[in-house]
């Protein structure tokens, strides 16, 4: 058993409350024994877990000050309308009452099935053992216990000097009988010193926001930077934030649904960074590139193709695509005599790099995703049966 | 054999030139006796095949005035650079030779596989046996030629007084071994009397631009309305010209490849309609959405999540779904009891409708897609094997 430390402060734990049908893990808990400031941000899709309200509630009532965060998996508390706002509500105050603080210092979180109520009884009945199972080096449990589709358990770690930072996160694949959600964690005993929310939403634009399994957002995508500042500053803190989140965006798309390969998209060359990335989502997305990759094909058509309706400018005559070192199209015409290689290098390696060089500018971003299978397919169409 | 008459004033053919390996057809003609005017609109990648360069000039040099229309499939003629043009301006001086007129009233287009220069000794020494073959029930052999990865000729014809409107199109489905193309004809031998650019781009809007198979768009792709001026201005032509666009629109969606089910999805009570559009739009290509119908389950959650993503705002507690005519969210939850109904109508209909009612405006608008099957997969990855 492989115990990981959690930061300085902060203690976790995951248990099995029911939810799940085969007795696995499907809750978890972190606290601190002081308050610690956090900062989140939730899916823009219009339609919300009942988690999203009510996080938000309580981040703008204590501040950005929190001591507790209760996740369960197995049921995303989605569509369920005030009775299942009342529920989280609820969860909060159970947590709350333990920890002799205010509710509002409690956040709770859902992943799951959606439109159908949580089992309420099981979860508050839970709570106790919960609080008894928490330890210094919980972090494992605790991730296995945020799991829904998950082949695999996803944590990422840095040392920063004295202090540390811990990240953990679940994956964006798509679940039966609907949608599953991405939830990731950075926990850190490192004093946040600037804006914690400012400093979240650029690491999330380096790593989460470029990764994609299918172009689906759940209602219930959460991200969370959450310190316990038992230690002072870290230099270099926010460098390593954007590192982990790169890290867990990585090994969610890895662990996509029926996915064979990671898939980085590399764009290079463009106007702008944010064009970069825009034209990397348009690629990583094209169900023509997932499925050549799965298909083990070099395909440079597809790729340059997908470019080529990202509203990007560019000249495609001027444009070079390789697949790992390989040129596949450069000076306006195709490389027939390097496909051989490209395509043993997408058959032999798990994680592959398409690359582009847009010849429009000096700016890059990479965007992550992973191949189109038959068994996402049938994972997606065939779960009923 | 079932002829189809071209509207008058049109002669057309369809012949095999060598350019499929099978010996299908693959080169096809319509010509005028005098030039009619034409409107064309043309794919918004930037990686362009060559015809949309030369046929813009052509366009723009005879001020859009058409003697004759040379189709090719089998090769797109794209990604072949400079020589690649010279190709396209090559074959349509050798139409534009034999019908005694100036190279800029002939158009030339291609469709099929990308990166391979055209086989022109085969093209130009087939041009008289295609001139011999002209008719004027040639529509189904012109539509035969265009075809790739077609499963099925694709034509709606719609009769305007005197005047008749014929509609051939070819699918966009991606193909062995890069991408295929949507090429869409509609020929008449009413006076256009206003816009024809104009007139194409509205038709246009509530049609093409409401079908998708899998996202991708194509270096080729191209629609022509071209009318032989033979008839007076026909009452109601806008109309029927949106109508025979839309049809093509839903056969091209039907025949996208490893589709089992047409779907329209139904967008209404938005704000406007370019946003009831949009979330049509969105829903159409999840590929959680397109998995699911292909899985028979009528599952309410990924169409509400799809339409949530779709950046225009609605109240999902005031949303309805229905698919068919079967309501499976509504209230701000889902409706269990009418999910087997549903099911059982995504199994025994070809064609289905899911619908949403956004409950944030008035406007409506239909999107057309098809389901994502594994056969989709192996379609775009197998191919090599």
């Amino acid at each position: 058993m492989n115990a990981i430390k959690m930061p300085r402060g902060f203690r976790a734990a995951g248990i099995s409350a029911g939810i799940k049908q085969r007795g696995d893990q499907d809750l978890a808990l972190v606290t601190l024994e002081r308050a610690g400031p956090a900062a989140a941000l939730f899916t823009r899709n219009q339609l919300l877990g009942a988690h999203v309200t009510v996080c938000r509630e309580h981040l703008a009532q204590s501040g950005g000050r929190v001591r507790a965060l209760l996740v369960n998996s197995g049921n995303a508390n989605c569509a369920t309308g005030d009775a299942g706002i009342d529920d989280a509500r609820q969860l909060a105050g159970a947590v709350a009452e333990r920890m002799e603080c205010p509710a509002s210092e409690v956040l709770v979180m859902s992943t799951g099935v959606i439109g159908a109520r949580l089992p309420m009884p099981k979860l508050l009945e839970a709570v106790p053992r919960l609080f008894d199972a928490l330890a210094d080096d919980g972090a494992q449990e605790f991730n296995r216990a945020i799991m829904t589709t998950d082949t695999t358990e996803k944590r990422a770690t840095r040392t920063l000097g004295d202090a540390r930072l811990v990240g953990v996160a679940k994956g964006s694949g798509m679940i039966h009988p609907d949608m599953a959600t991405m939830l990731a964690y950075l926990f850190t005993d490192a004093a946040l010193g600037g804006d914690a929310h400012a400093m979240l939403t650029e690491a999330n634009q380096q790593s989460f926001q470029r990764m994609t399994v299918d172009g689906d957002t759940s209602p219930n995508d959460t991200v969370l930077l959450w310190s316990s500042e038992k230690s002072g500053p870290a230099s270099l803190f926010e460098r390593a934030l954007t590192s982990v989140s790169g890290e867990l965006a990585r090994l969610i798309a890895k662990d996509g649904e029926g996915a064979s390969r990671l898939i980085t998209i590399r764009v290079s060359n463009a106007p702008t960074e944010d064009a970069a990335a825009q034209v990397g989502r348009v690629i990583a997305t094209s169900p023509l590139v997932k499925t050549a990759v799965a298909g083990r094909d070099p395909n440079w058509g597809r790729i340059l193709s997908a470019a080529g309706r990202a509203g990007v400018p560019f000249d495609p005559n001027r444009a070079m695509v390789r697949v790992g070192t390989s040129v596949v199209f450069a000076d306006g015409r195709p490389h027939p005599a390097n496909e051989g290689a490209a395509a043993r290098y997408l058959a032999d390696e798990a994680e592959v790099i398409l690359s582009i060089d847009l010849a429009a500018g000096n700016a890059t971003a990479d965007v992550w995703t992973c191949d189109l299978t038959a068994d996402y397919v049938s994972i997606n169409a065939d779960y009923r049966t």
